[in-house]
């Protein structure tokens, strides 16, 4: 089995690739387990060294056909195409976005369709593919209307990735991915952004910044959690799939104050005094666009993990930061 | 005013030409009426001479950037952008479809962006988009799940003009055309084509195939309704559009066993005996997926014509034809 990463250096992308060599095996076209043989992480800078004999590493432009044609050269069975601009930076740099989001996605497909292997895809798309006037919960059946060119790009992904599947030139899967909450290090360009920073600062002693109203509504999910619905997406069996490709991963629907409170009551009060409470309409724009609730039943159906609450997240984060808190 | 068609030699092209060129012209960008100056007709094949000195023509590949170039060289401020592969086409020539239906959207969009002048750019995209499982009535809430490329790539059209929109770079509008019936001429490669044949070829003395179930419900459109919406679709005020610049045109909700009552009616029994009812299950199962109602309140909100008999719009095709029916 050999397994490519795209945007194999980010945080998904290594916590990905670790958990894959852990499992060490992923299913074949038919359901079987294989063990895996070859495990590429590609990445626009060369991504951190994992001392594994199966992992190789790729370093350069993912919209680059030489270097896709290089990544599936040796014929890969299993693609996780995580590699993105993220929503800031798309809104920023037009160009960049689609270059990115959309032109590498889909020279990533032909090229999986020229290898003749119909491998199976695991495409990472978003809740920021809805927007404008939504229903409480989000349906499966809710129309989607990106207000991001972000959200547009992932969007279009997800339609490349349904209408490729449903003609055998690859076995696809776009999962929508809630807002990932608490990833480690430092602050990103997207909008999200400050939903791990928030809990993450105060944890570490330093103030953060939350651009938007405490009664904003997130749907979010844990770093463990989105590792394990990316290879629970790949191990799906393609006929449980139905009609459509394209799946909401169960998230956590939780305001920005409940995650204060949690905050608080994992790393105490002083803790969530750090909270600066600062709105920054730009942010609180875009981030009234995502849903805040969806409804995670086909998810949970199909037998992805989810998350029930978000004092275990944030102690997640506590316990693999290796914080000690007083 | 500079006003571009895109397959301006087509059925569609062709007739909302002479309807332009009737109307004399078309609103700003500050909604004022403004003469039509000049009206370029581009398609693969060269276009039928418009005998209008305003009428030019331009022949050659919608996909190729030098055309495009060409076509908005002199500065244009409205495109209506028809040019298409049908479904079936699309769904027999993957690449083909991909090329003329998504990239050459792209192309045109970019080329309208770098024009500076953010025209206004009308894209017909299509019920297509539907499918999977759908409620009686589409909702213009109801997510899109195209199961033929053709629907995917119209679906990924209107992603694009929703966004360059957004962001100001063209002012877009993308017209969700019903079924247009009943079309003059031959049957082409779209799975829809029969929707026009079965009242066509009776009409004119000829057996026709139906190849669904008389039980199947169709939404369509008149050709002379179509133009209008088309035309109505520049002329609504981007302010009226709200968030969502994707429009359900008004469709007629009706059988294909009611199309061949509305026949008899009008064209007499022996009309309609000559509908072969002779099932296509390829044909079926793409018809199967496309809305057979909507809702299309938004688009009457909008002030966009509506047929409102199927009977009005037999006789349409029979007074357009120059029939004398006994």
């Amino acid at each position: 089995m050999n397994v490519l990463i795209t945007g194999g250096g980010g945080f998904l992308g290594q916590r990905l690739a670790r958990r894959l060599l852990e499992i060490g095996s992923l299913a074949d076209r038919d359901g079987r387990p294989r063990s895996i043989q070859r495990l590429t992480l590609v990445d626009v800078a060369p991504p951190p060294l994992i001392a594994d004999p199966r992992v190789d590493i790729l370093a350069g432009d993912i919209a680059d056909p030489a270097l896709i044609d290089r990544a599936l050269g040796a014929g890969v069975d299993a693609i996780f195409h995580l590699a993105a601009v993220v929503s800031g930076m798309a809104e920023a740099e037009f160009e960049t976005g689609m270059r990115v989001n959309l032109d590498a996605t889909r020279a990533l497909l032909d090229a999986a369709r020229a290898s003749g292997r119909s491998p199976r895809v695991v495409f990472t798309s978003s809740v920021a593919v809805y927007g404008g006037t939504l229903p409480a919960t989000v349906l499966d059946s809710t129309a989607v209307r990106p207000q991001t060119s972000y959200g547009a790009q992932k969007a279009i992904g997800e339609l490349l990735v349904n209408d490729y599947s449903r003609r055998g030139f690859v076995d696809g899967r776009a999962l929508r991915l809630p807002t990932v909450s608490v990833r480690p290090g430092k602050p990103n360009a997207a909008a999200s952004s400050f939903a791990s920073g928030i809990i993450r600062e105060p944890l570490n002693g330093q103030d953060a910044v939350c651009p938007v109203d405490p009664s904003t509504r997130l749907l979010l999910i844990s770093p463990r959690t989105v590792t394990d619905c990316l290879v629970h997406g790949h191990e799906v069996p393609a006929g449980d799939l139905g009609g459509s490709r394209t799946i909401n991963l169960p998230g956590l629907s939780i305001t920005v104050r409940e995650m204060a409170d949690s905050l608080a009551r994992v790393g105490g009060r002083q803790a969530a005094d750090r909270i600066r409470w600062t709105p920054e309409p730009r942010i609180e724009r875009m981030v009234a666009t995502w849903p805040g609730a969806w409804d995670n039943s086909r998810a949970i159906a199909l037998g992805f993990p989810a998350d029930t609450n978000f004092d275990a997240v944030v102690r997640q984060y506590v316990e693999e930061a290796g914080l000690r808190l007083n």
